[in-house]
């Protein structure tokens, strides 16, 4: 599949081979490494993989470990600790197609992994692959979600954790962070701020494994496990189409990752698809370098509703234009109103309730059906990869109860119109 | 496995024959009925099974539907829209069970659910029947799991719903019922006033289904998955005791029930299990009519932050009795300290942040091991029915970040206390 390197591992990672630059293309052995000792590009994650067997995925964990085989953990690694994020539902999302237009459309629906985001994947491949690495301490700066993942992990495996995040974050968020007892840090500053100050503290503290940080090349590999789910859920096939929210952008580029992983190893069949990316206004960075034609991101600084994503400065922007691009796909951005439009769509159509990021979602499929940017008649799958019960905020003012009435039934009728 | 009726019936509810009185034993053919027409006991469904084999149920959905061979719902039960709930984690809680000071332990996840609760399994089971028997409208009285659970299967089937709620419930769960866009009323009163006014109005709308109500016979039945899925996770075999929460005792005899059934069909070995029984000191009938070793429950009006719980005239609690005595289990009860103690001690030691009703389950363990009446050195399943993010009052002067700070390392290390 790709090159490996001569020089055995001294790590057992699977089928993990070396780290590879995704600039420049040099190769080191594994380690707990991240960026390019020649260029500073960023380094990824190359395999060897072996014979690898529908059958065996199928009869292997309820999990993402049924996958282990294509990341970058040993063979044991379910028998650590570990959150067993993965394999959430796949809905038929018939009613919503209906309302959008299109004939038929899917619901990947990751608010059911153990702190309700797709996070609980990428945290889980890096805590494996953080045990291997050597590191003690399990760390990350976040928008949200990837402190609820993190945190959670970290006390499940009886690890320490340290977790900075923006001060400004949503209520939810920072309680149901704080509740697993590690080390919270509200940081004043907005991501791009906490993301710096990480950096610095990787550097000064060899064993944090700041997941999103140091621990980066694995970490992000865990997004490829939403690839997998989706094509073995489609009974071994992959979509035409594929709308996925976009805020550093690593998910994006592993989804794509992993279709093309399975395409190569005669998993699927090697069917053409089309990768799309979905950003708010108040931070769509991504969005406005795809629409100018650029192959490079302009930071911006983020003013949004979608909390989640709003990453200003984007690590992987220039590597998911090269996938839009490659797919034939797309980037759109979408107003706060319709964040809350999307929202409750989705809540009103299918009983899912997601949430700002998710809203992104599937507002942006919206306007890209309308736009005749994405073909109404090709089978498309929206990432939903986080929960509404943690963006209560953004709905407060939309949705409520009917009336409060008395406790008699002229009462209720009243209230309903009858 | 039970005496069926000899009346062909014309409703397809699968292996269901009949209704049959939990009091004078009355049998009568599947309806829309809930209670006796000679005694006014409470209805339940009876079933006649075919041949079920452990290999069907594996190769089966990966849902509750891989049981429906066992529930009272059609076989093509799954091709109707639906939520898919059920298979959720049984978590090997090895920390939890250092900290309670037992052997071993393990925890049954139900936020794994689509809206994060058990009642997602009671609730398609309910949607199933109503389809069959013929109503149009879905509908409940709820302290609040319920009304997300029912709202968000009505929306996703395209049923419109009806739901009461006391105007009193947490916000959270208030706007994550609106969501869906269904009628939500919030009703002046406590959960027992909800509960009468809906049975007021199920007597006045015949094609309402208020699932717990006039639906109830079918709707209980689907917390026996909860059985299923513990015995077939622990490859095929009853744990020796199981901790359930009490607020209608519904599920505490439902689980009991699923685990004779999978005996008495040879799924598992016919191996003894005691359950026990979990409530807060603040609506605690169950426990108080157990511990002062009374066969009826007097009704109480709650006072507890485990609002979910709070039932105080729990419909089932003379057949939870029966259930905990009949298998030597026991009920206890803690205070609303010991329930927010709870929920952060599963928090800090497995990473899973229950709402207040799992507080409720792992304080109660803890008391029940305390007092010598769990058994330490026997296998022991812990039901964690509900999620942390929908009652974030409960916690949120106990736990937050540990300081905010600028971002600079020399902030963050002061914070740390280095
Ligand atoms: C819910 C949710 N969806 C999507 C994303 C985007 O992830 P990425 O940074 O990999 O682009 C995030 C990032 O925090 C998120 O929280
Ligand atoms: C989270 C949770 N657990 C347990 C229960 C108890 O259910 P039952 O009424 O079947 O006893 C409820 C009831 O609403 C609940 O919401
Ligand atoms: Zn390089
Ligand atoms: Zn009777």
């Amino acid at each position: 599949m790709t090159t490996t390197v001569g020089a055995p591992t001294t790590y057992d990672l699977g089928p993990a081979r070396a780290l590879s630059c995704r600039e420049c293309g040099h190769q080191i052995p594994l380690a707990p490494e991240f960026a390019c000792a020649e260029c500073f590009g960023p380094l990824e994650v190359a395999y060897s993989f072996g014979r690898i067997r529908r059958a065996d995925i199928e009869a292997g964990p309820k999990s993402i470990w049924r996958y282990r085989d294509l990341l970058p953990v040993p063979s044991d690694v379910d028998s650590h600790p570990n959150t067993q994020p993965g394999l959430t539902r796949l809905v038929k999302a018939d009613r919503l197609a209906a309302a959008l237009g299109v004939k038929s459309l899917w619901v990947k629906d990751d608010t059911g992994n153990p702190t309700h985001s797709f996070k609980d994947r990428v945290v889980a491949v890096a805590l494996a692959a953080a045990r291997q690495l050597g590191f003690r301490v399990l760390a990350c700066p976040s928008t949200g979600n990837l402190a609820n993942a993190t945190a959670a992990a970290a006390a499940r495996a009886g690890w320490e954790s340290v977790v900075l995040i923006p001060s400004s974050l949503e209520r939810a968020k920072i309680l149901t962070t704080a509740v697993y007892d590690g080390a919270l840090i509200a940081v004043e500053g907005n991501y791009d701020d906490v993301n710096r100050l990480a950096t610095e503290l990787a550097a000064e503290h060899e064993d944090w494994a700041f997941v999103n940080v140091n621990v980066r090349p694995y970490y992000a590999e865990g997004s490829k496990t939403l690839a997998y789910e989706i094509a073995e859920q489609l009974g071994w096939r992959v979509p035409d189409q594929v709308v996925v929210p976009i805020a550093s952008g690593a998910q994006l580029t592993k989804v794509d990752k992993g279709f093309r992983e399975l395409g190569e190893l005669g998993l699927v069949e090697q069917t053409p698809y089309r990768v799309f990316g979905a950003q708010a206004t108040g931070c769509s960075p991504v969005s406005a370098a795809y629409k100018a034609g650029h192959d490079v991101v302009q930071p911006v600084r983020p003013d949004t509703i979608a909390r989640s994503l709003a990453i200003g400065a984007p690590a992987d922007g220039p590597y998911v234009l090269d996938v839009v691009n490659r797919t034939k796909g797309a980037i759109e951005d979408v107003s706060d109103e319709e964040v809350v439009e999307g929202i409750r769509l989705l809540a009103r159509t299918e009983g899912i309730f997601t949430e700002t990021a998710g809203g992104v979602t599937v507002a942006t499929a919206k306007k890209l059906i309308e736009t005749g940017k994405l073909d109404p008649e090709a089978e498309t799958v929206l990432l939903i990869t986080g929960d509404g019960l943690k963006t209560l905020d953004a709905i407060e003012n939309h949705v409520g109860p009917r009336a409060t009435v008395p406790p008699t039934t002229a009462a209720v009728h009243k209230a309903l119109g009858f």
